[in-house]
């Protein structure tokens, strides 16, 4: 059931009443959405180091004290034991099940991680007038694996995720200008043009996400995905993990304008 | 005979005393080097024009008082009847002659424009540690007619004329983020990766500069290019006018630095 908030407080809030329960990406337009990974305080340090490692693929919005539910950089009274509207919770790298919140879960030694996600740097494309394909089409972008890899942390490895959007060439000029001004929200292209360089070998066979042909006259344009340390997570089989589900993320009280840094 | 100058003065200095005749670019490093038209008043104000509704192609930097061969915003005591090491005169769209100084041609209603050039954002690139392949092999550019037609003023019109420059694709968004920064040498590039959408037809012959081969797994990056207005003020068959010849610039006391908006 679809409903708009003016704020990521009132979207909070409404996520919390179970009145907004599907996907966040049309709720409180402007207001930076965030990816959720709650590991235990074991293996919090090395998942810190590889968000530090990898900024493009995993940047780091903030974390919480060890057992502490609330997040006050991101926003006022969030619970991220309620406050994302479908959680996943993993236990050996397995999917274990989907819930509406974790209070059931909670432990004294869980570390909730923020990262930024490519909606804030949507945003800012659609502003400037540039056209979406996935979003004409109402689908998630193409998301694929590279062969380029992560710089390691303990258990954290694995291939870089990106997603890809396609543009008419000055389209794409525009597009690296406007998100290199994100650093935050994972900044300027990792990529361009040539899917083959980074290991992609169909563009029309993408590993997540929806397939979108690039146009005629266009070119593929590649951005680090939040989809890493998503996959990443999952790939280092931790005993217990809780992430947010596919597009079902946290609203903060961030603006995403407050992420151009210049 | 080539020789180097710390600044721009000198280098003038240099060139206005014979010592140094030849192509400007090795010259006094990190200075602006600018491109010549030199038009009788009567077509000033239409070129001016031409130059405002097509920056990319004409980034002005300065232009002098109607027979003033001063320069006062570009530097210490520049003469512009002397401080350029080879000038062409045209007349009626002819190239008539080069010459080493334009003292005998000087007429009291002359208008010198000087208009930024890609030396000053090719230093920022060097600087920045991307490679350059027809510096590699000390040719020019290549430089290509486009169908993409300038803003027509007055009898001022004609194509943009682009320079090409190769890259990784990783290299050729650091290439946009750098010279994002200096609209007022040329800027941004205006296409990048498909030649044939701005109606270049063979990328191995191009219409003025050096064939460069475009590397394995690169992409080629397009800027607009200052032989544009070269181009179109030799089209439009003024009665007389005078430029630069290629390569052989004004040196200015500016720094490519100064240059940087960000």
């Amino acid at each position: 059931m679809g409903t708009t908030a003016s704020t990521g407080y009132e979207a909070r809030q409404l996520i919390r009443a179970r009145q907004h329960t599907t996907q966040t990406a049309a709720l409180a337009p402007g207001f930076v959405q965030a990816n959720l990974a709650i590991l235990p305080e074991a293996q919090a340090g090395d998942f810190l180091r590889f968000c530090t490692l990898n900024p493009k693929p995993c940047p780091l919005l903030g974390s919480s004290e060890p057992g502490d539910w609330c997040l006050p950089s991101l926003g006022r009274d969030i619970d991220i034991r309620t406050d994302v509207p479908k959680y996943r919770v993993w236990r050996n790298g397995n999917l274990e099940q989907e819930v509406p919140d974790i209070k059931g879960l909670w432990r004294d030694d869980l570390v909730a991680f923020l990262l930024g996600c490519s909606f804030s740097f949507e945003d800012e494309l659609l502003r400037a007038g540039l056209t979406l394909h996935h979003r004409e089409r109402e689908c998630d972008p193409p998301v694929y694996k590279t062969s380029v890899q992560t710089t390691p942390s303990g258990p954290f490895k694995g291939p870089m995720v990106v997603s890809m959007r396609s543009f008419s060439p000055a389209d794409a000029i525009r597009a690296i200008q406007i998100t290199s001004r994100m650093p935050a929200v994972h900044g300027a292209p990792v990529h361009i043009g040539i899917p083959e360089n980074i290991g992609i070998k169909d563009i029309d066979q993408p590993d997540y996400g929806s397939a979108v042909p690039v146009g005629p006259g266009e070119l593929p344009v590649f951005w680090a995905c939040g989809v890493t340390p998503q996959a990443v997570v999952e790939a280092a089989e931790l005993e217990f993990c809780i992430t947010h589900a596919p597009a079902h993320m946290l609203v903060t009280d961030l603006r995403n304008s407050d992420f151009a840094v210049l």
